[in-house]
């Protein structure tokens, strides 16, 4: 109930207040039209989204229903959204760990002087951080999480619905499939040149280039400290992400949150990650970004060694205790789970996180019924 | 219709909102005052711009049509913007590259200590995403648009008067010319220090100092890929300012688009595009920054091989097929083409765009009335 | 009494402002429910802290003094924001030194190439400067101060109750102390790589890491030098703070002071005394930072070294002249003090100011009676 | 008249606007305040300053004018501000140079790892463009200028009055002269360990340090090249801060130049101009920022070289043609002039500036009473 006063949420006030926002006084749409938008309704409430689509009202005048397509994308409209949200942000991003790793051997260059190449380590801090921040606009509708682990902790603690988890994963697993497929067809030439024709080798190969696609270990690191590397930098990042989303967390001169400087923000959390956080596991803390390009270096013949490479480290943001076959935990959903557990133990105060209910929320997982109650109100 | 609504549209509302404004009980204006002002505004209509020039209404008291400058500036506002703008991002982003280059081997000098030379390779990803940055800001009554492939999609996706396009592309192509022209200026002792007196060459050159005015490809790149590269990176380019000027991409917590920060997330776009992108092909995506220097480069005696120079590679920001003669296609008008193409099919809802119009505007195409009808809105 | 008008203080309009936003037609709470509140109450009186704990009045209605862990967390909420928003901030700045330093040998790796190891001394900027931005977010609630010497200058310039000193004190002291363990965790296996099992050493040792949680000076530097450097930059930092935060200080276009600007500001503060002021001392600034991980690092084993390095540098941040053992000021606290004398004897106009009151506030020292009314005014 | 609705303008309506929120029914102050609050309005007015001083109308309560201090800062509120607003600037600027250059032989720290030093050529441009942005912040109340030739053009073409000058001079002169002051004693050690003790020289000496005060050119320069390149960033720099300022410019949706992103925007123009611009003579762009430092360098010990390296050079930003000895003209000044004119001639249309006046403002000058009109208006 206090769920629908958060406006920024989701499931919740954003889109009803603009749904509400459309003049009444509408002319009734034609029934052909009534019908289809219904089974639209449908639709997108099996998969826990709105019933409708959030779309600008002064665009609603539009014969959105009359059209396949138009109906279509109206249906898968955030999953769409999380699509090239990641699929922007996995571009910048491997793009640029692509550029500084091939060119690093281009010091002849009179383009790029100095040979130094076409960029440093830091360059990597810039491509993610910015992928992420127009990730973020580009996704607007859809809430901009881009990370299957972060989506995970809004159903959890924020009240985003849970059905709604399937489709954003599926969203985002496949943005950054596709976009390490199209760095993988723009560099492809560099990468015969750097490593020859046909060879595709990851670490610890010295001409590897498959760290482009996806991250491996340092050789010094323990199976422990593998995971404790990404699990605490998921807990920052859920931890911070919380923070700057928080508009009851009221800093100087009245500001909640970080309002509209979220995205700016957010290249600086994600540039300050790579930059302090990146050098023992690359700081994949989102299983999109890093399975989803994992399995395209696979598919363009990188070979098994991009599952083996660092002791199968590619469990960690996949799933981390691989002797317990039922576990679908994973480090970066285990860091995030934790971060925002950690914010709303000690700093959260709204109601809707399960922390702030009593018993810090068990109650409710004795008590099914809580969640048949949230299902219905993300149907309504 | 619809489209007056969008006030950021230069067509639309954004200037006619301000005419909108001026209080209509001011004094008529004298009778020879009356006549210019009717002139200059079908000279207006002509290039396909707003009859009424867009200044602060606070300044439209003054006697502009007294004066022949002042007429003559009010007609050409947004070529003067677009022009202004075009050559501040010229300026910085060809000085970047031009400091870079020039001090690579200054490696004794102690103000710049280290031996480094003035600048990296990530200085002229500094360099161009200042310029795109304050370019806009200079820009702001024309759009900001500064690159003709942009204003063709507006004009294709966001009603822009196709009128307006040939008058902005000439802006910015002379804003690229004249501003390498003052990079050459300003640094010809500098080539000369580097190169050498009177030499000026192109890469593959060891001492090329071409570099600094337009691209040139790396030299292991298939046709195919430097296509591909230009391709994919203006589609990016295309696809991010749809989303970031979109305001009915409603983020989290209300805000739309990127609103006042569109210029600092233009930085961060074109910082990105040169830290993921620049590597193989110098990320033109912009034929007034790569043509107009590069004829300013020939026109001060770097030879016949700006234009050869990587298999007539230039022909990729102008013209991709050569072998087609009628082609006018050119990979960064195609790249934002298609960029503009997929923000519209996927996740914009405006009814400007032919996209969101049935048949996906292909019907618009065989039935010229319909540009007649746009032509007569802009003349309004 | 005018001190209320000044909202951003956390002891004033700020908290009292929300507080009076709660409609007054709430139903009363029960009676065990009011009880509690009220010890809860004086509890946060006597920290000096406002009685009502600064939340969004919206979530005000949930039953928070119901449970024992929601009385807890509001009555320590200022010191749990602080300590978590300290601990943010050394976790980036921190785990910067520690990704620089460990990964300076780090030159054959695939994913970091060019040889140059994981970031440079920029990074370091880029750590310190993004953890405090990120760290004010996430305390937003408390002041966001993150530094002991800035909270006794608030307290000191700006009316903050000076008891509320010490609780803010332990929470940032504990901050640092609790990051710098967290980094030593993640970066154990690194350090181990880096100087070999169980060795740990602090400069002037080749390699050592005890840089990584706190500040060493560099070996040419005098005591006046090392005094001077943390004493200047102490200074700026208090004097561009308090611009920053100075609403009547109006800028260009109306703006007052960095309004939300203010966590970027930051960002661009630290990073440039990181740039220009970190050379010679680490600019360590700030007791918290440097302190408590300096304690963490004897903690873990970085022998008597980590206090006796430099000349017993660290009593710089912590106590300057030894000689006098009743001395408790320490040179972030002198010189962020003499900042912030500089600003309000030249710049700031306000009333809660001591420097705008007669005798520049030296006769409120001898009238005692000013600091009990001060307090009484906290406790009201 | 019109200048008075330009409420940013220093000597308009920002002020006078504050001014008329005081509520008038406050009770009259006594009769020796009051005269003392007349003696102070007609200092201020001889200053070419607004009568009464631009502070927060809250803080008009106060018994400003009963203490000596009170009054004398009230009467040089805005020549304080440029002074420390220059001060803050050189600070930061001068720093970073310093560090980068005396940290270059440092490579064998343990804490600044890699051997590179404590920063490059960029963290220059980092420090120049955080000293602009900050400095700004500090002197809101003043119009933050922080440059005498970026005054002389407001003076020119936006109407500040000319009585304004001197002390606004006198101010960044001083500013630049003690910020330099106090970075020499900051660094004095780190400049004996790298110059040797009581050594102190300018380029082109190997172990030069006199480029931390201020620009030496290359050597490779003509003197024309050396005008052009401080003339041509000079007037890049106020072209783009009149497209900042300039609140007629409406960027998409309705933004008017760059409202409170300008600190912000400034930081980036400093920036770009360092990475673009700054190889060849040092950007120096300020009179303030190079002869105050330069003097301080001389007075220091540098010697007569500070005055006679690269052929005099000096005289370029102060004194451009000095066989022409009534020339107070200088390259910064006249690029400044230029900048101006520019943005005036082609996108400005405010009846303040001159350019938009008949005959564009030459007519003025033959008619001196205009002169004399402005001078009333500005004591008014």
């Amino acid at each position: 109930m206090e769920i629908e006063n958060h406006d920024w949420l989701p499931t919740a006030g954003g889109e009803e207040g603009k749904s509400k926002e459309i003049p009444s006084n509408l002319a009734p749409p034609q029934e052909g039209s009534r019908r289809r938008a219904d089974t639209m309704s449908s639709v997108r409430s099996y998969m826990g989204l709105k019933p409708e689509a959030p779309i600008d009202e002064e665009h609603e005048h539009l014969e959105h229903h009359e059209l396949l397509w138009s109906r279509t994308r109206l249906a898968l409209r955030e999953p769409f959204a999380e699509f090239f949200g990641t699929f922007i942000m996995v571009l910048f991003g491997d793009g640029s760990v692509a550029q500084v790793l091939l060119s690093a051997s281009n010091t002849t260059s009179t383009i790029a002087p100095g040979g130094n190449g076409y960029g440093s380590y830091q360059s990597i801090s810039w491509g993610w951080g910015i992928g992420v921040m127009l990730g973020i606009y580009v996704a607007g509708d859809s809430g901009g999480f881009l990370n299957p682990a972060i989506t995970f902790c809004f159903c959890l603690y924020r009240g985003l619905p849970w059905r709604r988890f399937p489709i954003y994963f599926l969203a985002q697993f496949l943005g950054g499939f596709v976009g390490a497929g199209v760095i993988y067809a723009n560099y492809i030439n560099a990468i015969n040149n750097y490593e020859g024709h046909n060879i595709r080798t990851v670490p610890p190969s010295k001409t590897a280039t498959g760290g482009v696609f996806c991250t491996y270990p340092q050789a010094f690191l323990t199976k422990t400290s593998q995971f404790f590397s990404e699990f605490i930098t998921a807990t920052i990042l859920m931890f911070v992400i919380f923070a700057l989303k928080d508009e009851s967390n009221r800093g100087a001169m009245g500001k909640t949150g970080a309002g509209p400087f979220f995205p700016l923000a957010l290249f600086f959390l994600i540039f300050g990650l790579g930059a302090c956080f990146g050098f023992e596991t690359g700081y994949a803390i989102n299983l999109a970004r890093d399975f989803g390009p994992r399995l395209m270096s696979y598919a363009v013949g990188y070979g098994h060694e991009v599952w083996s490479a660092g002791g199968y480290y590619f469990w960690i943001p996949v799933r981390t205790l691989r002797r317990r076959p039922s576990s679908l935990m994973v480090a970066s959903f285990l860091g995030c789970t934790f971060g925002g557990f950690l914010y709303d133990l000690f700093i959260y105060t709204g109601p809707e996180s399960p922390i702030n209910t009593p018993w810090m929320g068990l109650k409710q997982l004795t008590q099914p019924q809580n969640l048949i109650r949230q299902k219905e109100k993300s149907a309504v």
